[in-house]
């Protein structure tokens, strides 16, 4: 193995924004830098995109200032895509593609920062070039709101997304009880198959009030005892604040969505785009009981919201960036790089080595037994866990009182 | 004139949330608290509510640490209501009520903190008590997010309900930008009758990019039109980022709303519950150009965002509380404190007397002159006049890095 491999790296985006996957994005650039082994920084624009099309741009010399801005600039600065590649055994076309591509740049470092449909396309191309008479080490490197990445303790953009959504139950929980009679607040979060995010929702609690209900799609949800759970606060002249997850089902494996005609949109992974959950309860709630009831979809906000980032999450997010070029560095290459965490209180961790064809193909969803009996809230547990990802406070450079972004020529 | 009146003061929250409406209840009792002539501070509960109820609480001897809390605590921490008195020529019977609680308390001072319904329902009492034998000195002092009321240059809560539509703008530009195919993302906005919320997101261009197309109730908006010119930006391969008043109406006066079959409410002013107008413009783009649409409605979040204040803004809620109890002090009654601006560059604003009567009973709306020809943005002047109103920060205290708020002892 020539650890001392001379090349260049090409850097790729992909799958849904966080408001820190830019942090892994300088990461990986500061240790490309600081390498011997790393001569030229690419960037693949559009993620998979842009790696099969050429579209390449060159971040050696991206300017100090725009580096630094990197980390606090949310959503992906080299754009992103959901392109998907099949088998190289049953079609090799895209791999043949991207093979030449590597070749024409002298690409031996690749570095994929995305989720789970990432990890599958990284792993794919990992598993190509092992078939190949080109050495590139590939390295995959986590992102996602989700938190839903086999192995990892946890996921870059996560305690982001989840210091938004737990900020803003404080603040609607000010917000629903300001009349002095009941109102119904239901908040709408991400998260398809995995209820990580709504679970963070209940973080608020800690420090004020929490949702009254929080349903995650980890276990089936029924419509007739949401409405009673309702009712029973109602009755009682209490305000209910609702945290639900867009991916709830039913016993039977049927998403709430899909009980009402709206419109879906199905992307090109075949994921349906979800929406419109809130609406719909909003609807049953109000036809049961009449109450006053706003039903709140918090959709790309609490994806992109980077001035509420997690100090935390960003120091992380640099941080598998960091590793994943020392590790390729090391001679390592078909991984992707989670985070260990090494100890509770004080919160420490560290980077680690998984396995990219598990991350690929197995979801992490949250523990049944972090969920409350019943499945409308979750434990001191899931609390414990969750706690420290969200702590301190990143400081975002501004002009006017209004943040300034990155500029990789990408987004422009 | 008694100028050294002395006796108790009385203050009351009234109408939607702000950001900021707890800063003027903490300038008020900061002032009231250094004056000789004021002795008990009250507060009602829930507003007008609490004053016919006799929900009263005693203020004076709020703790150091819950008062310093108060002005970075959002929503209204004495509790709010929408009551709407009646004229005490056709019926004063609330009217008795109240002179009965101002006697019982020894209210001498009383200020009521609100917008224009607040304004008309402080107006109200303090042309019955001009008629009673019980001096009591009223002032309006004013907030609402919507900036509609009456000779302020500007209303306390709207500066930071502007901050945060202004970065909730930058945040998305750069989530709708990310996949380099266009996009089409809908924010609805609240302002029943005045634009001037909506305006606010074309803030975002001082510092990167604004939204394309931006509606204002203030002109007529056609659908026809506005499908245009999306399409116009979707034929261009651009990405669309729409910002649009909850209020807009078409040519006849009808709100765009009501082209759709949704349940609307009515609340106790008799003014319609909006929302979903976003959703129903949603369903026009798609239907017309399939192109990838989101609609997202701000809802409460853009009145409660605490966490992204304005310094400015929240200084300003604080003056004008200040101001009030001064001015009342000096044998003023029957004003609403309004802001005037002293000068642009470099921004400084002092208080004003405004005729309560006055404030009661005009909206004030975005200058015609201010929206671009053809409706669908806002000039550089709006621009001008706004940029100052966001600037600083505002540091929220927290525990485990969430917002702590402070507790009155109404909202628990």
């Amino acid at each position: 193995m020539n650890t001392a491999l001379k090349g260049n790296c090409l850097i790729g985006q992909s799958g849904g924004p966080t408001s820190v996957i830019n942090g892994s994005l300088y990461g990986i650039i500061k240790a490309a830098r600081e390498s011997d082994a790393i001569e030229r920084i690419y960037g693949a624009c559009y993620g998979t995109q842009g790696i099969l099309s050429g579209n390449i741009i060159e971040l050696t010399d991206l300017s100090e200032e725009e580096t630094e801005l990197l980390p606090t600039t949310p959503s992906a600065a080299l754009g992103s895509s959901r392109v998907k590649l099949c088998e190289f055994g049953d079609d090799d076309t895209d791999y043949r593609t991207i093979y030449e591509l590597f070749r024409k740049y002298n690409i031996r470092y690749f570095f994929f920062i995305g989720g789970n449909d990432s990890m599958d396309t990284c792993d794919k191309i990992s598993r190509y070039f092992r078939t190949v008479d080109f050495e590139c080490r590939i390295f995959g490197v986590p992102k996602t709101i989700d938190n839903d990445l086999w192995g990892t303790d946890h996921c870059p953009g996560y305690g982001s997304a989840a210091k938004y959504v737990a900020t803003t139950m404080l603040e609607l929980y000010e917000d629903a009880a300001v009349y002095g009679y009941p109102q119904v607040v239901i908040v709408e979060i991400m998260g398809r198959n995995a209820g990580w995010l709504t679970a963070s929702a209940a973080l608020s609690r800690i420090n004020g009030h929490g949702p009254d209900l929080v349903y995650l799609p980890e276990v089936p949800f029924s419509v007739g005892e949401f409405l009673n759970s309702v009712g029973d606060h109602l009755a009682r002249d209490e305000s209910v604040l609702v945290a639900v997850s867009e991916g709830v089902m039913d016993e039977d494996g049927v998403y709430i969505t899909d009980y009402s005609a709206e419109t879906k949109y199905i992307d090109t992974f075949g994921h349906i785009q979800m929406g419109g959950l809130g609406s719909m309860l909003k609807s049953m709630v109000i036809n049961r009981f009449k109450a006053k009831t706003r039903s709140i979809e918090l959709s790309l906000l609490q994806r992109c919201a980077g001035h509420i980032a997690s100090k935390t999450d960003l120091d992380e997010a640099i941080m598998v960036g960091r590793a994943a070029v020392e590790y390729a560095l090391e001679g390592k290459s078909g991984y992707m790089v989670g985070i260990k965490r090494v100890s509770n209180d004080p919160y420490a961790s560290e980077p680690e080595l998984l396995d990219l064809a598990k991350c690929a193909n197995y979801e992490n969803k949250v523990p049944l037994e972090w969920i409350l009996p019943g499945g409308a809230g979750v434990t001191e547990e899931f609390i414990e866990y969750m706690k420290p990802l969200i702590q301190g406070e990143v400081t975002v450079p501004k002009k006017d009182s209004l943040p300034v972004y990155a500029r990789l020529g990408v987004i422009e």
